[in-house]
């Protein structure tokens, strides 16, 4: 039976990854916070990471998931094992990427290892949402041309690797998505001055940037998002169809409905 | 001699034009803060369009500038006069639409009076620059890559009406400009977490959307944008030459010069 390894970062996802699968072999980082219990997670550091294939390989893991937040690590050059030192060249020209050119290199640097990379979604298929509205009341026509208009938005950046969100309020673009996530641009969609934004609330459109790699960097929305998005006025989110990744979908859904916010899954 | 109108917004912009042509009716309006002195500002309200426009064929007014920054104003229908009354259903659609939009009503409304609108850069070229490094170290090939990737980022959203500004750092996109402006935009990237941004530094780039019309919406940096750059730890800017407003030259070429950073011009 194939063995699966859980490469733990931050967030409920790891989480209900390693409940879902109670034999599986999680993995953490020294630096990095995760939210499962520490006698699951067998901890490793990013500059040995000859240790971690030969640990993987020792307990019998043949498919691995990544899963959660992860900072790009500080690499301690004292620390560094020979198979990381041997990598160090690729591995430092993809982290001066974007963030899809970095995961597509570590995806690269598990298969290279004989594992197979598979995507949270394809474990837990019911991380993602049917099209449909999931919760809230229905959005009216103005609501469905800010997620038009974001979602534009959003096609055109998307060959530039930038951008899995995008606020537009009563046709104007409130916020882009960058490195800093969802949670920031969402506080600075809440600083808006008044006088600028007047009455408009708006709505996040969160999807996956064509291209990407889903089995290692989906979309997510959880019970914070929520809450984030209410803090800064919006009306709605509105997400990719079974390519993004409800977090606590119980809590998720009733905190949607609390609030009356409307949550949409488009295909 | 045709007389010059200045519809006068906030910042330097229109206290220069004023200086430049000591002859020009200068008109400001209710709530809309402006830095002339208030003996050359003759005071009108959105609300009536009709007076406004009135006052200015009465001063012998045939040409306009509108110059400085202006939020959308709150109306007050009780104040509406007819003129304005007529236009509300343009008016209040055009509001709803971005800048982009918004601005090319307003010139509309100004010609189909018999006004002809100039550009500010029109009545005093040097308010822009000719291409080349303006003050600053040469920005080296890396920041020379931040220019490029934020160009293409800016490029992609231009048919958009979104974005005349963006910042990148080591390739990665840390922001971009939107509704709140390029004050807002640094503030935003200057809070990114050390943890991701590490020790990239970054560049800003302001340029015109495609197809923007430059006689009322040209994008402008002064010392201002020169301080918040800095703090937000940027190395350089790169504006659009002949087609961004340097506001006060001589304070921000000193401002560039002290902190050591470049200001670049690009056809």
């Amino acid at each position: 039976m194939a063995r699966l390894g859980i490469i733990a970062g931050g967030g409920g996802l790891p989480v209900a990854l390693a409940a879902a699968d109670p034999g599986a072999q999680c993995v953490g980082f020294e630096g990095i916070a995760t939210d499962l219990p520490s006698d699951r997670l067998q901890m490793h550091r990013f500059e040995r990471l000859g240790a971690l294939f030969d640990a993987l390989r020792g307990a019998g893991v043949t498919r691995v998931v990544m899963a959660g937040a992860m900072s790009r690590p500080a690499f301690d050059p004292a620390a560094l094992d020979p198979v990381t030192t041997a990598l160090l060249p690729r591995l430092t020209a993809a982290m001066q990427q974007g963030d899809d050119q970095l995961l597509r290199f570590v995806i690269t640097l598990f298969e290279d290892q004989g594992f197979e990379v598979v995507g949270a979604a394809d474990l837990l298929p019911d991380l993602t949402a049917a099209p449909g509205l999931l919760a809230g009341p229905e959005p009216g026509a103005s609501a469905r041309g800010d997620v038009a208009q974001a979602r534009a938005i959003l096609d055109a950046l998307s060959p530039l690797d930038v951008g899995q969100g995008c606020v537009v309020a009563g046709g104007l673009c409130l916020g882009v998505e960058t490195l800093q996530g969802t949670d920031a641009l969402l506080r600075f969609v809440g600083n808006t001055p008044a006088a600028l934004r007047g009455d408009r609330r708006g709505v996040l459109v969160k999807r996956p940037k064509a291209g990407q790699d889903l089995r290692v960097d989906m979309p997510a929305i959880g019970p914070d998002t929520i809450r984030a998005a209410v803090d800064a006025g919006l009306e709605g989110i509105a997400i990719a169809a079974r390519a993004t990744v409800l977090i606590d979908r119980p809590s998720l859904l009733s905190a949607c409905a609390e609030h009356g916010l409307f949550l949409l899954a488009e295909p």
